[in-house]
């Protein structure tokens, strides 16, 4: 069941998404959530600006700049596929308390690590995402295989 | 003991270091060599260019570009601090298989973590390293919690 925030706020990650397919780049979006408002928000930008670490996730903090301990303590990143390695050790670094979680269906990032380090992690396995990422892997694996240091 | 390959190394990633402390950031610095060659430089930006993602080890990833996976697979990263949660994922995530790193004495990242996944760290706790990080924390300290999140 996803809630009105939830659904609300991933549609948003969505839209980041598709704003870098629309791009040429690989379609995954995320925005970040602090107290029902966003204050960052990104899109995989490996094609666009030839960068390895500018996953959404990671694009997405960037834009929110620097923040300071007790905001961090209260955002929640919305992003359309599970967080990789990269991505999850930044929410560690900073303190994030929860990470929504468009699908994990294409690709499963430490999700079970980040439990054990305390993270909520909410997967919404949410249609739009699953397809969006199904569809690019299919027509991109090699590209998608650089992202995911594969 | 440190052998002649680490001591060169890790000395550029200490000029590194010393780069970012004549812009007025914080010094933290890395390299990253790949057969004996240097093929990526950085540090620490966070003062330089207000990022949150910018540390030493991220920016000298990011320096050297969109390499093969089988490029990362014989890369080493010298870094002049113990990596933190966030720049361990990154090297998790190209499946980097060695880390050498400066010193873990002012501050220690997931090390442990980094071994469990099959990463081999080298620490040489380098007096220069240590001193420069000490001095620095000391003079900074509300700068220092930002950058680790604290």
């Amino acid at each position: 069941m996803i809630d009105d925030n939830e659904r609300r706020f991933m549609d948003e990650a969505i839209m980041e998404a598709r704003i870098g397919a629309d791009e040429g780049g690989i379609p995954i979006g995320a925005v970040l959530v602090i107290d029902d408002k966003i204050v960052g928000r990104g899109h995989n930008q490996r094609v666009q600006r030839n960068s390895v670490i500018l996953h959404a996730e990671m694009d997405c903090l960037e834009s929110a700049g620097r923040l300071s301990s007790s905001e961090y303590r209260r955002a929640t990143p919305y992003t359309t596929l599970s967080p990789c390695d990269m991505c999850s050790g930044a929410v560690l670094l900073y303190g994030i308390p929860c990470v929504v979680i468009g699908e994990n269906q294409n690709f499963r990032g430490p999700e079970e690590y980040l439990r054990e380090r305390g993270v909520t992690t909410v997967v919404l396995n949410h249609a739009d995402c699953i397809e969006m990422m199904r569809q690019f892997i299919k027509e991109n694996p090699s590209l998608w295989n650089e992202d995911i240091g594969g």
